[in-house]
C-alpha cells in the first residue's frame, strides 16, 4: 500500500526520534536529565483541575465550534492588559497552539504556496506545513548573531510571488530570541509591502528577561487585517496536557473562513475550555515568581556554556530555551554517545540536536537546543555534566 | 488579504447555517424542538468524570503523541469482544473521530487525489477532504433503496488512476443505513482490485435495531492492511464533548506514518484520556438500555413520517438517524418557514435539509435528516407538528 507523498516525505520529529536511546539509557540503570523537550515543571494553578471538579452537567455535550464564550472573554481581558482589543467574533478556541498554527496556515495558503519562517524553527511549523503542502522557505539566522534576523534586503531575497505568510514564535524557540521592535516593525513592512499575512506564535509572551521590552505583533499599527496571534496556555500556565490553545486576528473575515475548519472538528474539550478559563484569570504575580526562576535557570544554563571550550552562544533573552554551537563533529552523534557511551556517576545528559530546526540542509550539524525546564539543582549537575561529555567527547572539533 | 482557495471553496456547515434561524424562533418566544443535530440526551457514565476528578499529578504535562496505553489497551479489549485483534501500536488516539478522519485522509491521499464516499454523506468528510485538497467522488445512493448500495458495476465508473480509498460510515450518518454483508464484501473486492485504502467510520458501531447482523471492515479477512477504523467516544458513551477518537489499523507502516501527524500536534487532552479508559470499561448492559431507547424512538420517528402524505422514508435500521424525502419544494426553504413562519401551540421544529449531505448539485433538495436523539414524549409532539407543518407549507409538491 502506498501513503502518500506528503506524509512519507514529513519529517520525523528529531526529538522524538532520539527517545529510545534514553530508553537505553535508563534500561542501564543510567539517570537521564532531559534538557530536550519543553516540558516545564513548574506547578500548573491549581484552579485549573477545582474549575474542572465542579463540573456537574450529566450529559458531556458537545460545545461551540468557536469555543465557549466564557474562555474567549477571559482571553479577552487577557490580551487588554497588553493594550490589545479583541472582540467575541476575533477570536476562536483550538485544540493547542497546534491546532491553531495548521489552521492558520490551511487558511492562508495553498498546495504549492510558500511561507517565510526564520531559521531555526519550532519544527512542526516545517511539519504541518508540508502535511498540507506548502512550503517553508527559511530566513536563515545564526549563532554568532544570537539568532536575531538579518536585513530587510535579505530577508526581501526569499520572497517570491507564492509567498503568503510569515510564520514565527517570539520568544523565539528553540533559540530564546526575542526580537527587537526594530525587526517587528521591519517584518510588518515587509508584510504589507509583500502582502503577507504574519502568523505570530507568541505563546512564550511573558517569557522575557533581564527586564527587556516585548513588541507583539498585536501592537503594531496598520498591519492588524494581516496579523495572527497563535496563543496557548502550554507554557503560558504550564498546561501543556490541556491542549488548549487560540487564534486571535482583527480579521473578522479570515475567523469567518477557519472557523470552517472548526466547524468541521466540531468542538474543543468542554473541560479543559472550563479549566482554562481560570487560568487566564492567574494573578500576574505568578508570572512575576516563574519568570524570576526561568530567568535564574536561563542564567546557570548560559554560564554553563561559557565554561565549556570551544562553545558559541549569545546570551538568550526569552522562551526557556537556547541554542549552542558546539566543538563536536555532529550534535546528534555526540547526543547519542552521551546517552549510550557516556555518564558522570551513572548520570548523563540529552539535549536536542539542532539540525532538525533547520530548513536548510547542513546548517545546525553542531548546534543543540537545551530547554532550561529543570531545578537549579538539577540544571547545575546537567550542564557540568555537558562539560565533562564535550572534553571526554572522541569526535570534539 | 486573500485567503487561500481551498478554505474559500470549503462549504460552510449546512447544518449550523441554520442556526440564526432557530435563535430567531427562540427569540420570538417559540419552543423548538431540535430534530437537527446529533447530540445524545443520553447521560455519560458518570465513571467518566469520577476517573477525572481522581487525577492528582500537580504537573499537567504533555502525554504521549499515541495515546496513553491504559487507554489504547481498553480500546484493544474493546475490539476483542468483536472478534478484532489489534496491539499497542497499531492504534492512535487522536481528538475526536474528526481528527482520526483527517489524518486518515492526509496519508492517504495527496492534493488533487479522490476518494469515494457513498452519499448523502457526513458533510465534514467533504469538509476535510477540501480543507487538504481532496477530492470527494460519490457514489449516489437513494431513498428508495433505503440508501444501499449501487452495484459494484456503478461504483467502478467512478474510480480513476486518482481514486485512492473509499471512507464511509457505518451504519451510517445520516442515513441510519446498516450495509449489509454483501455490501461490505463488495467494497472489500473493490479496494482489493483497485488498491484502495477503506477509511471506515464505525463509531455508530453499537447502534444497529431489529437484531440485524453488523458486519465491520476489522472482521474481514484480506484486506488487513488497507482498513482504517475510524471510531469515537461521542456516541458511543453519549460524550461528545471528549472528543476522544482512534485510528485502528493492521497496517503498522500506516500507523507510522499517521503517528508523524500525531508529534505535530503533541498530544490529545490527558484528563478524557483517563476518563475514556473508564468508558470503555462499561459494562454491556449499557449498550442494551440505550440501544432499546433508540430502537423505540426510531420506530416513533418511522411511523411519524409513515403517516405524513407523500413522505418517502424506508425503515432506517442503525446510528441514530434517518433521511426522508418530503413533499416540499425546497428542504432548506421548508425548514426557515418552520422556524420564521409556522408553530403549533408555540411549538416547533427544526430539521437538516439534506443537500448538503450530496456531492451531487441538485440532489437531496427535498430530503432532511432527522436525527433522534429526544425523548419519547418530545419526538411524538415534534413529529406532530412536522406533520402538521408539512399540511399547512404554502409550497407543498
Amino acid at each position: 500500500m502506498n501513503f502518500s507523498k506528503r506524509i512519507t516525505s514529513m519529517q520525523e520529529s528529531p526529538i522524538r526520534k532520539l527517545v529510545p536511546f534514553a530508553q537505553g539509557a535508563k534500561a542501564q540503570g543510567k539517570k537521564v536529565y532531559h534538557l530536550n523537550i519543553g516540558q516545564p515543571d513548574i506547578e500548573t494553578p491549581a484552579s485549573f483541575m477545582e474549575s474542572i471538579k465542579s463540573f456537574d452537567e450529566k450529559v458531556l455535550a458537545y460545545s461551540l465550534s468557536q469555543g465557549i464564550p466564557e474562555l474567549i472573554d477571559a482571553i479577552i481581558k487577557y490580551y487588554k492588559k497588553y493594550d490589545m482589543e479583541f472582540e467575541q467574533d476575533e477570536i476562536l478556541i483550538t485544540n493547542g497552539g497546534s491546532e491553531a498554527l495548521l489552521f492558520s496556515i490551511i487558511a492562508v495558503a495553498d498546495a504549492g504556496d510558500e511561507v517565510l519562517v526564520p531559521e531555526p524553527f519550532y519544527t512542526n511549523y516545517n511539519g504541518f506545513s508540508s502535511a498540507v503542502d506548502v512550503k517553508v522557505a527559511p530566513i536563515t539566522c545564526n549563532a554568532e548573531e544570537g539568532f536575531h534576523l538579518p536585513s530587510k534586503k535579505t530577508i526581501e531575497e526569499s520572497i517570491n510571488p507564492k509567498t503568503r505568510a510569515i510564520v514565527l514564535s517570539n520568544p523565539g524557540n528553540p533559540t530564546g530570541v526575542v526580537y527587537t521592535k526594530e525587526e517587528i516593525e521591519m517584518l510588518a513592512e515587509l508584510a504589507k509591502e509583500y502582502n503577507l499575512f504574519i502568523i505570530a506564535d507568541e505563546v512564550y509572551r511573558e517569557f522575557v528577561y533581564d527586564g527587556l521590552p516585548y513588541t507583539s505583533f498585536g501592537n503594531v499599527k496598520g498591519i492588524e487585517d494581516r496579523v495572527i496571534i497563535v496563543d496557548s496556555v502550554s507554557k503560558r500556565y504550564s498546561a501543556c496536557g490541556a491542549r488548549i490553545g487560540s487564534i486571535a486576528t482583527k480579521n473578522k473575515d479570515l475567523i469567518k473562513q477557519i472557523l470552517k475548519l472548526c466547524q468541521g472538528r466540531l468542538c474543543v474539550p468542554t473541560l479543559e475550555q472550563i479549566g482554562s478559563v481560570e487560568l487566564y484569570k492567574t494573578p500576574e504575580d505568578y508570572f512575576k515568581s516563574v519568570n524570576e526562576e526561568y530567568e535564574k535557570r536561563r542564567n546557570i544554563v548560559f554560564e554553563g556554556l561559557n565554561e565549556i571550550p570551544g562553545v558559541l552562544c549569545k546570551k538568550p533573552t526569552g522562551a526557556f530555551y537556547v541554542v549552542a554551537k558546539l566543538p563536536v563533529d555532529d550534535a546528534e552523534k555526540f547526543t547519542i554517545w552521551m546517552l549510550k557511551d557516556f555518564d558522570i556517576d551513572g548520570e548523563t545528559v540529552m539535549v536536542a540536536p539542532a539540525e532538525g530546526f533547520y530548513a536548510t540542509p547542513g546548517l545546525g550539524r553542531d548546534e543543540v537546543r537545551i530547554a532550561y525546564i529543570l531545578n537549579e539543582n538539577d540544571l547545575k549537575k546537567a550542564m557540568n555534566i555537558l562539560k565533562q561529555a564535550v572534553a571526554s567527547y572522541p569526535n570534539r572539533k
